[in-house]
Formats: C-alpha cells, structure tokens, sequence
C-alpha cells in the first residue's frame, strides 16, 4: 500500500518525502518534476521570495538507472538556509497562535516553520511521481482558476488535453478564460498595492479514471472520503465540492441526476455528480472545487497581541504572496492525484509496472465485454 | 488509538459495528443511543420506512454493568429481515452501476444492500457513544437545518444550549427559523407530489473543544483532512464548508481573517475560520456545513437501462425518502464525534476516563497559565 | 486492504468479528468454519467447558446465497451466558495483574472476560475464511504437535497431504508419531491428577505460496514481521522459530543455508530458512514452530495475593484446561493464513474472487517464464 | 501515534530516515546516535567494510536549538558512493532470488541494494533517539552476547547499570563472560579462516517500563505481538524468544509461573515470563532473546546458479561480515524501544516532553496508591 511521510521547516536545510510502495519499473524524470515545481511557484500574486528561489529536486534513492526500483523513493528539495528568528506576535489565520497553545511554546517561529504552506512544494513532488505513474494508464489531471477575489471565469471544461494544458500556461494565473483573467490579474495588483491579500476558487479535474476506483462498502475506502480529506488539508483550503454540489442542493432530484442509457457504451449526458456515485468513479471525468480563503499574511497587518507581554500589537509580515490560488491548483492535481494512485493500486495490486498493467488491462477487457456481452 | 469497523447490509440481519481503543469506565446508556437514532429517522420528508420501523441498539459486548471496560464495544441494531430481491436496473446518482462494475455483479442488489445510507444508522450509534465520551470533557455537538430545496434559514448560532437543541426538536426538519421550516416543509410536499426529491444545507457545530486539537505538522492529522474526509463520505453529500469559506474566498483578507486581541483570555470578535487555523482548533466554536445533493431514488423514476439486455428502463423506485437533510445534519455530528474523539485521545492518552480527564484537566491548566502568566 | 476486528467477552453475549476488504465471489461454508472451530476444542487435555460448549458460526452480514459480496464479513459466535462475578485475586501468567493495573479495576474479572483465550475462537472462524480464500490458489495449512511436557515427537514433514490431515485427526493431541503421542497423553494425565498443566511445541506449515509475497524494502511488510507478530499473540506462545532457526544458530554457514540449483526449475536440497529469505517468500514451504507455555491456571493454585485486603490467598481455579499446545497448532494455522492473505490481496488486488484468480495466473505464468526462458 | 519510514540504497547518496509523531522538547545530541552507529558496527567479526566506514547523522529536520520540536525529524546516514555493479547469481539465505522473481529483475543487485543489512543502521539511529525519550522516564535497554558458534556464556543478568554497560564495551563481540567472549572470538576467527561464517544469540533487555504497556483487548495492541515482530524482522533473526519460553514449554505450570505476593508493593521471586503477561508489560524486567542465524555471504562461496545462463555458479562473495551477532543485539535494543516508544506515547498521550512527564507521573502515583491504599 502506498505510503508517505514528509519533512522540513520552511527555513530549515531541505523539504524530505520517503514514498513506500511505489511499483518497480516506473521512469523518474527530474526535470518533470522541477517543471511541477515551478508551476506551484510562479505564478500572479506569489510573493518574491517564490520566484527567486527555485526549487530542485534531489533523488536520494529508490530510482536506479532512471527507474523506480520497488525501494523507498526519497525525494529532498534543498532551502536556502537563513538564520532562524524568535516572534512573539502570532498572525491570525495560521497555525501560530493554537500551534503555540498545542506546544507550549514561547517563540511562535517554531509553530511557523513546518506549518508553512512550503511544505506543499514536497506534496507537489510526490504528486508528479504519481502523476506519471497513473499517466501511464491513461490518467490525467488538470487545474484551472475559476475566481479570483469575486471575479469569475466563464471557462467550463468537459474535457482537456495538451492544447489546454498550453493554454493554461498562457495565463500568469492560469485562467482560461482571456478576459477575466486579465480582470483576476488587476484584482490582485489592485489588493497588493493596499497590502492586502485574495483567495478564490479553482477547479480540478480528473479524466480516464475507470469505473470501479474507490468503495462505497467501508467509508474510508470511499473515494469523496479520501479526496474530500487530501483537498481539505491543503493549507488555505475551506471548502472543497464535488461535481455541481452547491447547485444540486438547491435543486429537484430530476433536475439534476444523471440520467443513464447505454449506446454501446454506457451514456450520461451530464457529469454533476462530478464522475463520483457511492463513493467510486463511474467513469465521467472526476469534478473537484476548491475555495481559498485570502493569504493571512497581510502587509497591512492585522490586529494581534504579544503572547509574552500579552499587549495589543500588530501581526508581523514576512514577505508573503498577495494570492496563491492558482498554486493551490497545482497542489490540488498533486494531493488527489496521491489519493487516486493509493485507491487503484490497491484495486489492481502488483509489484512492478509491468504486473499492475497487466492487471488492469484485464480489468478494462472484462468492463468492455460487460458492456457488449 | 480509536478504530472501528461496521457491517451489515439494509435487509440483512443486522447493522453490526465494533469499535475497539475506547477508554474504561465511560457510562453507556441504550436509551440515549437509540434517542440519537431515533433522530436520524423520525424527520419530515423521509419515507414511511423510516417512520415505521424503530431502531434498537443491542449492545454485545465491552460493557459491564453500564460501564465500558476498555474492549472492544459491539453494537448491533437488529434489521426487519426481507426477502433478498434481484435487480438488473441501475438508479442514477447511486452506486448501483459503478458497484456493479467493480464487483462484476449481474444482480444490482448486491451493491444497493451494502451501498444504502442505512449504514449510517451504526455511524450514528458509535457517534453517540464518542459525543458521551467527549461530553465528560464540555465538548458538545449540535446541527440544524439551513437550506432546503433553495429556502434558505436565516438562523445564524454564536452559541447553542439544552434549549437550543429542545428548540430544534420542535422542528419536524430541525430547523431554527420557524417560519422558513414552513416554507421548506411545504417545499418537501410540493417534491413528493410530483415524485420529486430535494436536498439542501446543514451546518454542524462543536463546542468547548480547547485550542491545539489536530495538527500542523502531518497532514494526515490536520483536523480539516480528517473533518472534510469523514463529512465527505456521509453519502449525498457533495461539498464540506469549513467556517465562512466560500464568503471568504470572494473578499479580501483583511476583511475575513479572525483578528486577535488579549483580553484575561484570547479574544476574537469574528470566527470565519470555523474555529480551525492550520489544521488546528483554536478555541472558538468548530463550524462545518454540509451541501446535500436529492436523494436519487425517485418516484417519478430517472432514465437508465437494464445491465442485462441493455435496452432502456426507467430506474426501479423502491419506497424512498423525499428528504434526508435533518437526518445528514444528525449524522455530520456522529461522524465529526469520531474524528475529534480520535484527535482528542491521541493528544490526552489513557485507558480510563479518570486517566483522560487527569490529562486533560492538567491541559487546561497549564492553557490558563499561559493567558495569565 | 484486509482488515479485521473481534470483540466479545467469555461470558459475554457473544464473540463477535467484522473483516473488511475481503473480495466478492468466495464461497463461504458454515459447516466448515464450525470444523475448524471443533478443532480448536476437542483436543486431549481441554478442561470439561471446551467440550460440552460447541461453538457454531453464526454469519450475519457480507454473506449472500453463499458467496461473500465484497461487503464486510461479519462472524458471530454466541456464548451460553453465565452470571458476571467478581474477583479480586490474580492468576500468576495472566493478564490479571497488570491488565487490573493498566485499568485501574478491582475486580479482576473485568480483565480474564476479554484476555481469556476465549477470544482465539474468533481468530479460528476469521482463519476458516482466508484459509478457504488461499485454498483457491493451491496453498494450504497444517500444524501438529511435536512436544508435550518436553516428550518429543519424531515426525518431521517435508509436505502433507488430505491423508495427513486425516491422520493427524486419528490422534486426540495432533501427534503424527503415534508412540510418542501416546506417551504425551500420558504425560497430560499425570498433569491432571496433580492439578498441574503442561506446555510444549507445535508446528505450522504453509505450502504452495508462490516466492515473491512479503517484502524486503520496508520492515513492516516482510512476511517474518507479520507472521512473527502474529504467532507471538497467540495466548501463551512465547516462541516463535522460522525454519532451523535454533539449530541454525549453532552452525556454520556452510552447513545450513540452502544450496541453489536450477534443474527445469530452482531446486533446494535443504529448507533450513523455512521457507522465508530476506522477510519474502522463496517458493519452499513455510516452517513455524511455536513454543507454548504451560497454561497458567492451576488447580493446584499458585501463590497470589488479594489486591483489595494486600493478604496472601491461593490463585483462583475456574474450570480449566490441562495443555492447549494442539488447539495452538490450529490457532497458529488461523493466524498466519490471515497475515498471508493480506500480504497476498496486496501483490495481487482485485475485488473480485475472478480478479484475483486473473491476477495471480498471470504471475504465475510469468514466473514460469522466467524459469524457462 | 509515532510512525516512520526509511529509504536507501547499500550503495545509493544515503540512508534517510522520517520520524513522524515524536513530542517537541526532547534534547537531541547527534554525539549519541553516532555513538549507537558505532556501536553497532566496531565489533569483532564484522568486515573491514564495516571498520573503515564510519557512520555520522545528519538532522536535516525536526529539531531547533538541540531540542525537537513536534515535526517530522529527518535523518541522514550519507554512504560512501560506489558504482553501481550488476550481478546476475543469487546468494542462498538472502532476499536475492526471491527478491528477483517478485520484481522480475535480472539484475540482482536491485534486490540486494535495499535487502542489505546497512538499512539497520537508520533503525539503530531512530532507536537512539526513542531510547533517549524513554530514559527521560527511566526505562532502559540493554543487549549482550549470549552464544556465538554454539560456545554459550553463563551471563545471566536479574538488572543492569551504567557499570554492566561500561562493562559490555571491554568486550570485542559484547560478552559479559570473559572467559566464553574469548571463545567465541576464537570460533569466528576459526570461522573466518574458513571462509564461513557464524550465528548465535543475543538477549535485548528493558528495565524500568511500569506495568500496564501494551494491551490484552486486540491483538494488534499486545506487546508480545509487536515486540515479537519488530525483533524477527531484523535480518537474520529467526527465532524470538519471551522470557524463559524454551524452557517452561518443557515443563509443569507449577515449576514455571512466576507465583505473585505483596510486600509493601508486588513482588516476583522469578520472572521467567520475560515481563510481559497476556500481552501487557508487568512491571519485570522484559526479557527477549534472538536466535541468529549465520551471515549468508560465504567467502567460500555456497552453490547457486545464474539466473540468466541458468548455469550452475558459486554465489558471489562481497567483502562481508563473519558474524553480526553482537551488532543484532544493538539493533534488538533499538527496534524494541521504537515499539515501546509507540504503545508508551499511546497510553500517555502528550505533545511535548513535559507532558508526557506530567501524564505519565500521574499514572506512577496512581499506580502507588494502588498499591498502597
């Protein structure tokens, strides 16, 4: 069963992730990875520090001849080192002030360091590395940003592929839609020039996932389980929706089903569960929606207290990023792209590339003869 | 370290769950795990099923006279047995078809009688056991009904008491707002005339948890993976808020962060994050809201076809409820119970209720010193 | 994921146990089940209470005209109820003591109700499954007695077959060789008379696992953890030996590791290493002994205390057995075919009984392959 | 809950392992893990390979100012680098055949790169660290020689000290019994001379842990369980011993059970069950004993085949060890304590190093007026 831990402090000497139970057989390319690094890192809105320090990849072991080899992957992403630093002042929104309780600690800073959103570049490491493995069956992910500071995309996708991809890196925030993004793009100077920060919403989406992926018979094994808890756990993230969610509550059981036929293949003309029934994939695209909340740290500073002194002070700003939304849908492909390589090699089971093909070619004979047999 | 496991099937034998971690000497009482699932049943717009047949909680094992004695606690709730029914017409929106792809299975009813929400029952029943657990300690849940069908409540809780929950009571769909319960009951009569469904929004609440439960540091033990997976699974629901998230992620920061001040205690005049900051609890009220999608059982049967002979089929009805929105918010308590007892017993340890509250007592100490040293 | 819970007190209800993630398609045979469990009970040297109390299965949910359907299993063993006592001296060997001082309890028989090997009945029924589970896939279990009391069997097995099954029924103590069996029987009575109990070895064989289950690159997936772990927990054991595991200790390397050759296929003249090299199985049958305390519940009671009035008093004597060693053969049988199987659905996966099957030939094949190309 | 994973190749950048879990607070010396690395590699009979290499830690995350601070600890064992070889002869005893037909590889080094040994040395520096956190509560560990080659020592240990430790170190193979030590280098020299190599036993030894650590309600919870586990899955253990398990397996219940009595507080006059009774610590001294078998890499190389050719071939010889029993007693210390360290943290909950202390202070006193009231 696939497994991974990570460490490191935000200005500690590196971010570390051991991956266990990665097949054998599976290419590794450095570059992929530093290219999805780069992708969470330069984007609209993301502070300096992001766009002068760029992140790299180091393959400590598990990859022998520039493929897995069943071993513990060990990825580490050097820091720049930088003196580390005492605060007393938490800032409202981060871990600093219920860290501190939790710890017992005086000096914020040790809360600060690995409850920092730069623990995700290591979560966007592994994810390339499942990325490419579920790659190899036909598996894509794909994120776009629907809103920005209340200003929305009209971009509705029922498919991708690499033309959208191109297209996405045409927008410094990746928004498909030309317009809006522009628009989305002056809301951001707009709140940086007031040192203040925006979230907003984007979109992840999920395609050639095959029915079967997930189980609705133990909730823990339920797919809206699994990615409703990853997507959640990005930092910044407070709601997470599946497929069209917050319409369908508002609407009639008929108005918004899917209704089903089979014309040699089995049919629905819309997706609104989002490609999720029971908790396994039916084989529609999965639909995922993430809202960020604004960045917390905010030059024009909120209102806080000296947890020593206990006096009304404001919260100190580190450079920090007016709005990451796009990043967060980069993270978004990462962590459900983890989920999902989790959930279908427990299906399909195997120890090498090769076996785990093997498998679920059969798998994907036995769902073509259901349907014409 | 908490864990359970349920079984049992909708005309099986039984509902069957077992939870093993659970501390000694904790007072279980059968009539107040039957009034919870009582609750989950007796609610406006669920089908005559539900009304008619009464769960009882028959509790087999690690209680002795009234008390847990640290084995495992086995809860059955006897089913009305049925015959066992073949099936070859999937419902849309269930698990019917992508179950009977994963499984292979010719005959529809083997997944519907594990898939159907009336698992939830047993999540119910080892809910109320952890909410008992957690109530030693001040903690306390509440949900209410907020949407239905587009009738939005304008109920708005900072707080909730007995009487709170006594009110809610006297709301045939747990609703605050007397006057939009009308509307919205009448709404589910409209939808039952027509054969038609509807869902809505619940928000559940929980207080008294002190700050520093969960985690930064591990994103597995982030109170927002392990809250957004566990409401995620409960079935139709499709999306998980988490405090004024989707508000926040149309404004700016400065006007939706929590600002801090120090008053004898820690002092915030606002709690859009929900009580969470960075995985975290921080000490104010956790806020979840849950958007639920029609039950997609309907009388006015949606379009499918048959697996079998494929040809074109209205999808089966059997007797279904029109609305299941106060009974999810009943669940989203049972389930957000676990997930924080589980947090709670891993930060205080012990194999007695006397040993937790001696950690947690000494806890809350050592917090109250640190606002006033 | 396999994965399985029990609960259930001695004088309890019931034994109860829910496996989850078990596939859909396995025929599932009550009479079976109910041998096995007669197995672990007839046995020479069982107190009187073994053999008057049949145990018989009683599957309440997972089960569907005969055939598991992916769903949790749910097994229920009902005990003839008895009047909870209370006691407040401890049994020297048991759990007594320091379960009653982990729980803080003063009556102790809120610790022997769920420490009592009682339990092992349910870890008999759960094994009957998986056991039944790997007999699809050409790999069975057998244990025998090979000391009693330090009178030693000669039988020494490179295989077994249906016959040896039977015979090893033909013997009250699960003893091959019939002198030394009788001589062990003999011993057993002269225990008895002096209200005395005896302990000794038995042995657990596994044949026809294919090489390549378990695993070297993480420690908690080599098969000598989990089946290591597994025996130890049986009440009692406080050996567990892989292979000439004592034998080989003494030695020289040259005289014990097994030679390779390759004849049409690999061919090993010795199987010192019991089947596992490197924590993976190597094609060779697995060989495990367990060595088994005397059962500490004495008629002729040891020296103990009251834990209320702190004064010298004898250990209680409740009905009890003279030598468990068989009935821990066939729990040892029990125990590793489920740490196996799990170790088996994970190389393999499929939800499905076929799946599994398709899986599993094609590694086959390929190994066959590998050997011949 | 504390968990780790490790990564790393024989010959790969480095050894890396992830602490997930460990309270914040606990001063951490890199001095001393060096030092337990040391330990387990300058003892007679291992090779140059092992003498010339020294180990050293890096902490490359998880700790500030020479103390943890409740995020994951990264650390780092960097190897020498030597060019990757190919080898396509398996050696008997080792992981590499069975390893290559999991893997379908035809390069055996692939296998033996992860499968080696070395990976103990990042288990040895994980056990210094929970070694260091379990001292701060008074529990120690202990490990010696026992018998090497079949020449047995009488050291039979009832406590051990500082003294005892300094004591172990006059020993080149960590024999407290001078006489039998100088024996035994005798043998491995013989051994050595040879071409062969040697096993023997060891005994792990733990003072100071209270009763009530681990569990008798679930299987997975006892600590003969996990004890029993982690020790048989160190390389070339094959046998785990509890207590006097070999011997009371031999004998009458009345000889072998540790009769109880009271005088101001619980005493055993014996201890032949190794401290832990029904799966739960009791307060005496643990006592565990590994049986080792002899290092599988043969100067005087054993028979094999190449698995390409399918020729017969002696097994390639790689500057190894002529006995590693001493260094196995090293890594037994180390892998009990993380299993210690897991059930301890469970019971007593806890974030930081203070409280745990207060947590578990608590408890001792408890446990006291038990005894006493």
């Amino acid at each position: 069963m696939l497994n991974y831990l990570s460490a490191g402090e935000s200005h500690g000497k590196a971010l570390i992730g051991i991956i266990e139970g990665m097949v054998a057989g599976l290419e590794i390319d450095e570059q992929e990875i530093n290219r999805e690094l780069g992708m969470r890192k330069k984007v609209y809105g993301r502070g300096k520090r992001a766009s002068f320090e760029e992140d790299k990849i180091d393959i400590l072991s598990g990859v022998i001849e520039g493929k897995t080899i069943g071993s513990p992957i060990c990825l580490k992403i050097p820091n720049r080192e930088k003196k580390f630093e005492s605060e007393t002042v938490p800032r409202p929104g981060h871990a600093d002030l219920p860290g501190a309780l939790k710890y017992d600690f005086k000096n914020i800073h040790l809360v600060a360091e690995r409850a920092s959103a730069r623990e995700t570049a290591m979560r966007v490491a592994i994810g390339s590395i499942v990325k490419k493995l579920l790659f190899e069956f036909g598996i894509d992910f794909f994120s776009h940003t629907l809103m920005i500071g209340g200003i929305r995309s009209n971009a509705k996708l029922s498919d991708f592929n690499q033309k959208t991809k191109k297209k996405r890196l045409e927008s410094e925030i990746y928004c498909l839609d030309n317009e809006t993004g522009q628009e989305m793009i002056e809301k951001i100077d707009e709140a940086e020039k007031k040192g203040d920060t925006l979230g907003g919403m984007c979109e992840v989406l999920i395609k050639g996932l095959p029915p079967g992926i997930g189980s609705y018979v133990h909730y823990k094994r339920r797919l809206d389980f699994l990615l409703g808890g990853e997507l959640m756990s990005i930092p910044s993230v407070k709601v997470v929706e599946i497929g069209e969610g917050i319409q369908s509550a508002k609407m009639f059981g008929s108005m918004i089903h899917d209704a089903l036929s089979f014309k040699e293949k089995i049919v629905r003309k819309t997706n609104n569960a989002g490609g999720i029934e029971g908790g396994v994939s039916n084989g529609e695209m999965i639909i995922l929606r993430l809202f960020i909340k604004p960045v917390p740290t905010l030059k024009n500073a909120l209102a806080s207290f000296d947890i020593v002194s206990k006096k009304r002070q404001k919260a100190p700003y580190i450079r920090s990023d007016t709005c990451v939304v796009p990043a967060v849908g980069i993270i978004g492909e990462a962590v459900s792209a983890w989920e999902i390589s989790c959930s279908f090699l427990e299906k399909f089971g195997g120890d090498t590339l090769a076996e785990v093909k093997r498998n679920f070619n059969a798998y994907k004979d036995r769902l073509n003869r259901y349907a014409s047999e």
